[in-house]
């Protein structure tokens, strides 16, 4: 049968990629992404074909892919992260599905951006924690509003994605007032931008700072909950050992 | 400065670790963890000191991981999955401040339960969805309830940790009679048990039929939002791209 690898390449560089995923790409012929994804592993594996789109394009990348891996070809699918988180997972199992019945899919999981943002700050997710992506593109922004409210309330973690683009540069702040609605404007917050790459920076806050404050696309961003803390710069999330012990 | 590295192993075997734990590892020169873990990693680095210490002996675990670093030796702390998602990273920083304050933390990420199950799956938590926690152990019940309460309220896709252990048998179908408050008894859900391990077994099923099903503690649980669907055996949470272009 016909096989298509996804493989999650890690948020950062090289050394962030899995054995499994070094074994994917080695093993397979042909490997297809974004154009920025496969930058960052065509110096790693440079005798490998490559076949590379353009954002916005998901649909006809993965139509591509599989197409390729129809006709017989060895081909990895290369996301940031994971690619069953935000990525490319999800879509080529539903094309697969439709169109491409006789191609099996196949996930190679990598440490996601939250995985990877969190360690860099510290341990902000280290309680009960949810992930919510600001981009209204493919969601509509009142079921993005409704999970901010629940998960404010119910006081989680929280990392959020696509925190700003061009035409959302206001949406970090509309999602800020809506949290701040039932949390303390001093809740312990931070953001890491260009996680693992070049270019690095992460930063530890409060709510109320962050709601003022102005982020890229390239940054992912870190609501702690009620009991986060500042430990020696870090952003730290107690899971309770120490508080049983008392 | 002292240093101690903290290290995610990945979900289940050698494969999942990245090149950075991999190098972390073949660093240092004491490696500390819980039993189970450091025979994951005792084939694979023969030559390294190695120190475990029984579960439940996290706070132990941890100092003497730090006395070790602070005596100048060097410590890596193995945790399966992610140090920093229910792991030991935030324990160490937090015991770090209080009594070790010339031992630095560094976290190497790794690929969490939540992704390495969501893979062998399909792509279940393709969109917004958070991770709880139902060990009640560190944190009261009642919490845990406010969170599935919010989380199945706001339609998050959501993993659950700690699903079941032996003073806890009925947890998981507390926590699903909460979440069919609100949810379709058809949503569709899975479970991955020994992920990556050695008799890895998934299921896929839906919230009525997983409330009376018993799971075991090393079984991670994953329930879909109103859009999860069942594509060719596999769960599958659309992200809206096919949606977006009807």
């Amino acid at each position: 049968m016909a096989k298509l690898t996804v493989v999650g390449l890690g948020p950062g560089g090289a050394k962030d990629m899995t054995l499994r995923a070094v074994e994917a790409l080695e093993g397979c012929d042909l490997i297809v992404g974004y154009t920025a994804y496969i930058e960052l592993v065509a110096d790693q594996f440079p005798d490998k074909e490559t076949l590379t789109t353009p954002m916005r394009k998901e649909v006809d990348r993965c139509r591509m892919a599989l197409e390729r891996a129809q006709q017989g070809r060895s081909v990895a699918m290369v996301c940031s992260g994971d690619p069953g988180i935000y990525g490319m997972a999800g879509l080529l199992f539903e094309l697969a599905e439709d169109e491409f019945s006789d191609v099996e899919i196949d996930v190679v999981p990598g440490v996601s951006a939250s995985n990877g943002g969190a360690a860099v700050l510290g341990a902000p997710l280290m309680h009960d924690w949810c992930t919510i992506s600001l981009s209204d593109l493919l969601t509509p922004w009142e079921k993005i509003e409704a999970r901010l409210e629940a998960a404010a309330q119910a006081d989680f973690c929280i990392s959020l994605y696509n925190p700003s683009s061009h035409k959302r540069a206001d949406y970090l702040s509309r999602a800020c007032d809506i949290l701040l609605r039932h949390r303390d404007p001093a809740t312990v917050c931070g953001y890491v931008r260009n996680i693992g790459r070049e270019g690095q920076e992460a930063h530890v806050t409060d709510l109320a700072t962050l709601r003022d404050t102005a982020v890229d696309m390239f940054t992912c961003v870190f609501i702690g909950n009620a009991q986060t803390k500042v430990v020696d710069g870090h952003m730290v999330t107690p899971r309770g050992y120490l508080q049983r012990e008392d």
